[in-house]
């Protein structure tokens, strides 16, 4: 053999190393770059962060053995309020409704900017409590007053900390069905004073002369309605197994101060339990904001817009004080997680007098709009004040979070699908990182779209005809929802407004989102979904 | 007189007085609702509160009598920053592109959350200098390389400290004309180091193959563009009274890092100042987040975002922190007023890696995207920590507050209109209400909008056709400006995002909108605007 040929054989060798190698980094690159890692077959993929999560385990070990129990948790769940609504968010003042309160909780604690919940209430509290997608628990949307349907077979966060010794209790509003084996104290809660329904209004939909005028004046709407309101007819209070009674009947008097009721039964709780050995669930859960947007005779026209939307979430915030003032006074703030979220997106179908956000869409879409919520996580000695992350965390987190901070974890459903992720060391830890990397977005059965770290991708759109809003769908009727060629992908960081696709110079993304659907996909095949709503007969 | 006709005439007697008395109040009532003062002729109405005032003035005395001397001012002035940049407003983190240092300035000071610039860089720089509108002073857009006028006839914030014992600097964009007259050291500035142009971009017109291909292969052009290159070939220094110098050339090597030198002079300015007994005014003017978003070295690719703006608007918002350390490390904090401002509203011709607004258009419009932007105020001891407002606030008010801060209130000129308000009560007590009444918004020299309180009159409507955008105006070709009917007012605390006029049902706004255009209008007629751009000849 020559000299020329042994070289070329030589060049042909290292090029196919070169290559090689190069094949090699860049599967390992994809790899890594995903990093994902998963349990179970019925458990979410998530990207493992171990030194963060044994970060995380020490700081709750050193908490448990100076407090001797575990910690407990309080959900502050408001309705309908958007991510532009409290101060910290860029509402607050500049929306004329001063939010003191939530800005000095996100000032104190962690201010999450990419939480998603679900579109609508029902979804949302059910994948919150389930740690599953609306596609799995059947829930996908909220069932109106009249219809059957709730989380009957599904196991709450509520049950598992009982299991584990927890006191758990409800107050306000339940939305996760009205028939005895659905409420909340055949679902794991001890104590519960709640309202079935999704808005007050529905209890006096026979009485709303001028918001309701159609009702109103035809008798036999008005009949049928009156029917229904016997089977619910208010608050509802039962402890765990016994039958709910009537604790309060909802009706324009008590409407106002519903919420003030509802933080009375809290901060009653909080009291009791601060003398017991027991740690707790606090699942505080508002009527407000929801329309029908009526304040309490204090916050009326109280807030600088004096608009009732603006006086009630100035109301809201004021009952969030209240709450973290009974904490603090019962010096339970070192050994108690406190998270503030909203639902959903504001309710556009209240245009003017409605909630805020900067992003396209409204409740009821997968715009950002509607699903991007605010969430402030405040702990203090355990989560680092002033941090705020954008860091990828959906509500379903809250479920395998909540079990993992309760040392809860082999609890874990083995039966069924869990979307959650546990997110505790990315909480805990001083700037540590989300250990979600997607989050997967639904409007009713459908997936519409997908956020992975900055970019999200729209599968399906909704879109308003008459163009006058931003592109919610709430329950517009000229609301369409068209499928999307594919490329449809926005890069949240630089167009948070999503309001132009780039899709060419996005196509790199393609097998990206491809895996993570595939996957995804496969797992709606392991496990079939459900559908949990019954309409009316 | 039968007892039946004085009865009538009893009554008659008692109507006539209950009417002459509801007269008054409602009188009263318009009077007290608008409580404004004018001082002289040439001075913008105002509204007084004389107890928070006397508070005000209390403060500043006893700081003066610790500190033995006036207070600095530090104004800081992003360019082209949007409103939902800094993530106290609901940027940062969320946007890709984390601003600790700008949210923790907010934390411990003033968050305004309803502060108005001029709809583009020039009009701006010029009203908070001189305290007049752009329709007085004549910039009322920006001049562009290769254009004269400026603000030689103008006085300035710099001139009249200057006379009261203060050392003035500027360091950074000038961009308010760059003839000799019109230079830093001949409108008040003791020492200046800066660029007179608007865009580093400017200096390199000839040297952006990609950016600008239509000069850079036309040898007309980069033959004239060469040729005005050469009488403003870079940065410029020049001390009181000297003949300008170059101080760096500006090309591609020197524009990454432009800001940081600028940042350097800063805080030699600041040490140098410190073992003085002078007070000092320091102005600092960013290039930055201005286009062509060129970060240094050190934080390309730095943003969660990984896009050039985004890395840009964090090396700003580490600018910030080198110049605040800077200040602590000398113990001047105490006895110093900080502004962190931009100059206008995101630039929208830089979709999609531009900045962010949660409101309606961008920069060059009245829309409130293009000219409600970001105005923290930090002085620690003076201004209370954690404070939010949405008092009016207008540039123009810097020029009146900084002097009376300076105790130079009796410089106010007496020959030319004033629109500026003093803000100092308003700002330094705590929840302080706002002087202003109402901020005059143009487009160019023409009278957009007015804000009143909550409520936004426009006059005329910048729309962009294609609807891709929200509506900023921008310098797109297909923008049109549209002659409202009258009756087009929103409310901003409900529909901030200017999306729909509820024109009848604000009809009531009417007459006192009216009074506040017509006294503006008629402050015109007694002092008439002027123009100071002289187009290329």
């Amino acid at each position: 053999m020559c000299e020329g040929v042994k070289m070329k054989l030589g060049i042909f060798r290292r090029v196919t190393l070169v290559l090689l190698i190069l094949v090699l980094l860049s599967s390992a690159a994809f790899a890594s770059s995903l990093q994902l890692t998963k349990d179970a077959k019925n458990l979410e993929t998530y990207i493992s962060h171990p030194a963060q999560l044994a970060a995380a385990r020490e700081k709750l070990a050193k908490l448990e053995a100076k407090t001797g129990k575990k910690p407990n948790v309080v959900i502050l769940l408001v309705d309908d309020m958007g991510w532009g609504d409290p101060g910290v968010y860029g509402g607050g003042s500049a929306i004329g409704a001063p939010t003191p309160v939530m800005d000095r909780l996100a000032y104190s604690g962690l201010k999450l900017t990419s939480a998603y919940s679900q579109p609508t209430c029902t979804p949302t509290r059910a994948s919150l409590l389930t740690g599953r997608l609306p596609i799995r628990h059947g829930l996908y949307r909220p069932p109106i007053f009249g219809e059957k349907g709730g989380i009957s077979d599904e196991i709450t966060l509520a049950s598992l900390l009982s299991e584990v010794g927890y006191r758990t209790a409800i107050f306000g509003k339940w939305h996760l069905g009205s028939d005895a084996p659905q409420q909340p104290q055949n679902k794991g809660f001890d104590e519960s004073i709640t309202m079935y329904e999704g808005s007050p209004k529905f209890y006096v939909v026979t009485d709303c002369k001028e918001k309701m005028s159609e009702v109103y004046h035809d008798p036999e709407l008005k009949a049928y309605f009156n029917r229904i309101k016997k089977l619910s007819p208010g608050v509802m209070k039962a402890n765990k197994g016994e039958k709910a009674e009537l604790a309060l009947e909802i009706n324009w008097d008590t409407i106002p101060s519903l919420d003030q009721k509802f933080a009375d039964y809290s901060i009653d709780f909080i009291n009791r339990m601060a003398k017991q050995d027991k740690p707790f669930l606090l699942y505080h859960c508002f009527t407000k904001v929801h329309e029908p947007s009526v304040p309490s005779k204090e916050f009326e026209g109280k807030s600088p817009a004096k608009q009732p939307f603006h006086d009630c979430l100035m109301e809201v915030d004021a009952i969030v004080g209240r709450i973290i003032r009974t904490l603090k006074e019962n010096k339970l703030e070192e050994n108690t997680l406190v998270f503030l979220l909203s639902d959903n997106g504001p309710d556009e179908d209240e245009f003017p007098d409605m909630g805020h956000t900067p992003f396209r869409g409204a409740k009821g879409s997968t715009w950002d709009g509607g699903v991007r919520v605010p969430a402030i996580l405040w702990w203090p000695g355990m989560i680092e004040p002033m941090r705020t992350s954008d860091g990828l965390f959906d509500f379903t987190d809250i479920f395998n979070t909540v079990l993992s901070i309760a040392g809860a974890q082999d609890k874990l459903p083995t039966d069924r699908y869990i979307d959650g992720v546990d997110q505790t060391s990315f909480l805990l830890t001083d700037n540590g990182e989300s250990n979600r990397s997607a989050v997967f977005m639904y409007t009713l059965e459908k997936l519409t779209a997908v956020r992975w770290r900055g970019w999200k991708k729209h599968l399906w759109i909704a879109e308003i005809g008459d163009g006058t809003y931003a592109g919610g769908i709430g329950t517009k009727d000229d609301a369409k929802i068209i499928r999307t060629p594919g490329l449809n992908v926005m890069n949240l960081y630089i167009d948070n407004k999503e309001r132009k696709s780039i899709g060419q110079k996005k196509a790199w993304t393609t097998p990206f989102f491809g895996r993570m659907i595939k996957k995804h996909r496969q797992s709606l095949k392991d496990y079939p979904p459900k559908k949990a709503i019954v309409t009316m007969q």
